[in-house]
């Protein structure tokens, strides 16, 4: 597991995906830049590759971190991310594994490595708690939980679920952390996950699709710092 | 075809591949943008998506293109590379179809139509003839012709294969640039291919792993705009 | 080219996909024989890979192609479909690139190369006339073309479509033939579409969803041939 | 875990890959059939998917695996490998995420449960000892360890590694059986690894390019046998 950052909770992950990018990339960037230091809540950007650097050098308090890399080495590889690329852009981390973006176990693998050698910190995406059980053997900074077990069950990520993902992931190595993401839509589901005892929470739509996203970035935001305050 | 961008020839194509990025990645554009201007021959960089904000910020005459991007629209799609997003970021075009970023016909053609609406020029590759005039059928603004079939035959990009390569492209499509990619290992190799009448080259090891690639990069320059004058 | 097999227009190809195998496969493929003889249609019939082998064996008319292969040579490749596999299993032929399972350019013009020294017919699938323009320089000897262009526009493939479409193809290579894919759901779809000049057709979901998929079959194969002998 | 069929000690998997296939493919599986019934030996058989059922119905002591299976229900899915498709052919198992046929996390584990409710065991293959642990969460029936972490030490998989895996992955599920690979050439090799204590071994290349793969078999299938004797 890559040491060099230490990322306290609470905190939380903003996904802007292709959803935005350049100058309205840069404005939302700001306004988690201060929301950041406002509420003392730790948020993880993860915007197209193209718009680290600008992002990174706009902001003083966001943790970037690319979307993607891939697990290579300097040398070829046309097309590829590579991890010491995005480094010196100003990435503090790397996202591995999403749904939209699924790695082999191998690459999974190498990558985590690769970028704990370059100096990034992992995020991995897992689809269930049995996946979150395997990719924690491969040490990870950062497992991020998506509950699809309770999709069409009417739960959301309650309490019980909170402390069976963290339980089975923590049991295997106990010093990476647990980010549930459970289709978070406003700052009352914002509010109901970090209550129910996570560390973490995160989204993409309930931002990028907010009539404004910089007030509900604010409102979610501040959900993580009254619910943490509430629980701690 | 895209029309926004006309790219008259010579031209020469700089493929950083993941060889070079960051700070060094920016020394070495900034000797390409003098070389661009001192001998009036357009220079193609394709350099990590991560590094095209900073060099085309920094840079006046290099034409920046991104080595890679998905032919999809703004919204989904985490891990992916946004037409939009590199475009906003100072890019004015993007290779496609590498031999090591291999594209799906259809999805070639996707994004060459993205590329297009987006305001990107195209310049994608090809392994052989045969490749070269279905893809000119999806109308890009280059085509890279890799000649494979010379491979072991002892045979270099002689003018036979130059003339016969190009005229099987513009056959399909008058309007297609065609950029000869023959293993450019220094200037002598440039000079011969240009003055066997090609309008474009590149190289990516020839510059890359050149003990001083800066002076490679001038020395290759030079000898397309000498090889293009003795020619017209 | 493969001129091993000539397969006379008219024909129809069945499309089990994933829907059906082994022994209810291998009674369609019986009803699929004797309509086949019955109306002296061609048929081409691609099932999975592992039903190859029995239905080549206890069928006498149809076709049997593969859904898909690799294009490797005989050696390394585990979980790959190997040409003289399929071949040897009993295949004449295979059909590549459908939507379901794209392949890049390159990878496509080697599976067609390897098809054809192996001894097996191709049939290969585009999306749009652009893509068919594209791959009739590879020269397969059937292209389907799947009029994604129409979709929405409430038009089905008309007789300006398969005329439009055909010639095409035929202007790139006159020994082509083309298969009109066209979201056939019953006969009344066959027979318009060959009627309006095709010289073959094909469906998946319009027989594999049918409640009675024999009987659906011989009315298509039926109508099939009332079209064509109206026609020509 | 599939719970249908138990691979009882000591077993071998020879896996064809695409280096045999049709008649030959069926010789050798009948040399296979025999060597298993005369040594008490049980024999993984991993061919090319159109020869399945040829091979299921010709022998009576063999395990015919699939290659590979996609992890999809009866539907949609051109291209595909369907589970009921190779289970119907008569296969009794399946390999899955082989290193030339690698998997995303998610869809290995989707495949793995496809498979156990298909009624396919499963034998699921790992790079190093970091993937199996993971892997071992996801439950298969047997998984195959390949020591890159010893590739170039110049040990092999010596008494102590397979110790060392055999007991990571058991630690995680006592029920997963354990393939040691590691280069078999021979049946030195083979009684070496079974004499460290392997519960199972098994080749590609060592009997695929035997000057007589029969005769190489015999012999691997003989130093299993011995070995295991001697150890128990």
């Amino acid at each position: 597991m890559y040491k060099g950052i230490t990322i306290k909770p609470p905190f939380f992950e903003i996904g802007p995906k292709a959803f935005m990018y350049g100058e309205r990339m840069l404005q939302l960037a700001k306004a988690a830049d201060e929301a950041s230091a406002k509420y003392d809540v730790r948020i993880i950007l993860t915007p197209q590759p193209s718009d680290i650097y600008l992002l990174a050098k706009e902001t003083s308090h966001l943790l970037i971190f690319a979307q993607h890399m891939d697990p290579i080495t300097v040398g070829r590889g046309l097309g590829s991310i590579l991890p010491e690329a995005v480094k010196a852009a100003g990435a503090v981390g790397v996202m591995l594994n999403h749904a939209e973006k699924p790695m082999t176990t191998a690459d999974l693998y190498k990558a985590i490595k690769r970028a704990h050698e370059t100096g990034l910190a992992t995020i991995v995406c897992a689809d269930s708690i049995k996946e979150a059980e395997a990719i924690a053997h491969l040490s990870p900074n950062i497992i991020v939980v998506e509950p699809t077990e309770l999709i069409g069950t009417g739960v959301t990520s309650d309490k019980e679920y909170v402390i069976a993902t963290t339980s089975a992931i923590k049991r295997i190595n106990s010093e990476i952390q647990v980010l549930q993401a459970a289709g978070i839509k406003n700052e009352q589901d914002v509010y109901n996950v970090m209550k129910a005892g996570a560390d973490a929470t995160g989204t993409t739509s309930g931002i990028m699709k907010a009539e404004n996203p910089e007030e509900m970035l604010e409102k979610m935001i501040r959900a993580v710092r009254i619910a943490w305050d509430e629980l701690h």
